[in-house]
């Protein structure tokens, strides 16, 4: 609201619009289908894409007014829903709501680097508040939030937007958390100062009384396509923490680490009842695998996943190469949101908008987990044993893949 | 065709069909939104659930006619398609037609053993004669084909079914190998021999030749549901072998294995460039977790996936109950089917019918697997040494798990 007269405000949005007459500019698949199917194949569908025991419908949360007022009057889609679990007869339910927010930049990158900075949190405010005013109980914020994706560039200057864990927009969260008594978690570049200035790509977890509960490191870093992250930052070293916060047990899987069923199953092995995955990535090249990955985790691991994507077009200032053989080009493609949640029992939500900013909430039992554990025992049937010493042969030079060869072959060759 | 006169087989022919006037009786997701879609929506909506790549159509195969006659002589589903895979410089393609079998028993299990087992090898053989007229390389069928999935009984009595690793379903494939030129893969009940008599769930693969290369005994048992498997064996003790063929690198990851990621990616520290999921599972348990798990193991290891299910509801003479307080009942639930290919960049077929026999072929080049090694670097992002230290640690009794607690929750305690 606040920029109405800012040109580059206005440019940004409209490269987070959908285009127009295209099939690619509808909102989300889930949209798309409701749209188009009579509600009998529709429900049908709705089962199998989401996972809804049958004959349930997709069970959907009121919020109060504000939250709608403030969506309505900033422009941003929301969305909530129910997740089920039985009742336990020794376990109170432990009922906790949960947000995701996605968003585009504020401003266009060519702007002072200081008005970009004030620009997304204040356009990233309206939306922790509809959270807070919706009693959200754990809010995360995409990767890397307070800046523009612009690890596509190489150039160094993008790392200035870098910032201690207990920086501006760690201090501005902690405001926050403390008004709306909310766990955030706080995806950043972070610049480690104690460490000779190295930088990091960090999740800073706020506790709801604005305290910091401690960071996590993302662990495994992409070199694929235009995610030149490995210029810019190295292998996180803080292991696979849990945060045990006032509303369940969290950890973070960030961006690129979901490709990586050892890190998801890690964080389960840890505990955690929750995971996010605040990421950034772009329509042809990972649409597809985004809903199956995250629910994969949901389901082996048996906790809930909140999976952030941002949204819009990032056009930089420095056109540059993709290694594609294509020319040089000032943008990385279309960050899709598609934010959504996938709960133990092979259930999710439907997804954000794919083309405006957002916020989802959901309620979840996290008595669900174990529910779900108890249910298909993945974790007693594991046999973690076998993998720990296949693990252990696999990473040394002269490991011997186990491979039962054909004689026929053999004669042959 | 040969039981027509059998009111046991058009018995269990019955419980195969689709309900009628239910929109549950709809052969595949795939079909029921290619009927109630839009040519333009539909386009999109299979850009984003096959993972085809933007533009591009799912590309169908032609089959000889012969395939077709078998099909509809047989009332058998048949679908034929082809994954993409970039040409490259140095390598020729590697070009193998893979087969998957999905069949509902012949015989109510009332029947006569003897004739139940004659019944079966004659009803799939049809489906095996399409695939070899295909040019099939590669087949594999459903887990313990040979046989009613009676494990929901828990009787003894079906172990009659099991064979030793050279018996005569065995023999059956291996005539067929033989005259087809194709590597089979044949999941039976195994009956152990040389180890007093012990039972296994057992992959047999029988090389184009007609000779045996190995076999593989199922890694994860389930103790879920009507799945009481562990009664009737145990985890398997062949490791994670792969199979090197004529036609590439396979391996087979049966059943439940699929749940577990560490499972898969054993396969693919091996070197797998095509894995079966011969399998048996029912409606309401896992139909919506089925497309999710192959196609985040063909993502994650950067190979082709086979999944395979059977067809039908299996009614037993003895009722059981099923441990969720429902009284007893003589069937295990509707399998669906809904066989299908995943390949390692997010694209997938779809699936076969939910209710009908069935016959799936696809053409796969198997350089695609390298190629998305080399484009997404997994194998090289993976920090293995990170994960068999955290296994290691984890399965000690005394392991203690890696979580931070928000220091306000300590000072409440």
């Amino acid at each position: 609201m606040e920029g109405e007269e800012n040109g580059g405000k206005i440019e940004a949005k409209k490269e987070a619009a959908a285009p127009e007459g295209s099939i690619h500019g509808f909102e989300s698949l889930h949209r798309l289908l409701e749209a188009s199917l009579e509600p009998k194949v529709f429900q049908e569908v709705n089962r199998l894409l989401l996972g809804l025991n049958c004959g349930s419908p997709l069970q959907r949360l009121d919020l109060p007014d504000v939250a709608a007022s403030l969506s309505a009057n900033h422009d941003f889609d929301l969305q909530a829903f129910c997740f089920h679990a039985e009742k336990e007869l020794l376990r109170q339910p432990r009922t906790v709501r949960v947000g995701l927010v996605q968003n585009s930049i504020a401003l266009p990158t060519s702007a002072p680097f200081l008005d970009q900075k004030k620009a997304i949190l204040e356009k990233v405010k309206p939306m922790i508040d509809a959270a807070g005013a919706s009693g959200v109980n754990v809010l995360c914020l995409q990767e890397a939030w307070m800046m523009p994706f612009a690890f596509c560039t190489r150039e160094k200057r993008w790392c200035e937007f870098a910032e201690p864990v207990n920086g501006e927009s760690t201090q501005f969260l902690q405001d926050l958390a403390r008004k709306y008594n909310m766990v955030i978690v706080n995806p950043i570049l972070e610049r480690d100062i104690n460490h000779g200035e190295t930088i990091w790509n960090t999740a800073v977890i706020i506790g709801n009384h604005g305290n910091i509960i401690g960071i996590h490191r993302k662990n495994h870093i992409p070199r694929v396509g235009d995610f030149n992250e490995s210029t810019y930052y190295m292998e996180g070293n803080t292991g696979h923490p849990v945060f045990e916060t006032a509303f369940g047990k969290i950890a973070v899987n960030i961006c690129y680490g979901r490709h990586h069923p050892l890190n998801w199953l890690a964080f389960g092995l840890n505990g955690a009842e929750i995971v996010f995955n605040p990421s950034a990535t772009v329509g042809e090249l990972s649409e597809p695998m985004w809903p199956i990955e995250a629910r994969n985790a949901a389901i082996a691991n048996s906790y809930y996943v909140g999976s952030i994507n941002r949204i819009g077009t990032e056009v930089f200032p420095n056109p540059f190469t993709s290694g594609d053989g294509k020319p040089q080009h000032s943008d990385f493609g279309h960050f899709y949101g598609s934010s959504h949640f996938s709960a133990p029992d092979a259930s999710c939500t439907p997804s954000l908008s794919r083309y405006r900013d957002g916020l989802l909430v959901s309620d979840m039992d996290l008595n669900l987990c174990r529910q779900l554990k108890d249910k298909w025992g993945f974790r007693m049937t594991a046999r973690y044993d076998l993998y720990a010493k296949m693990l252990s042969r696999y990473q040394k030079p002269e490991f011997s893949p186990q491979v039962v060869v054909d004689p026929h072959l053999q004669k042959r060759a």
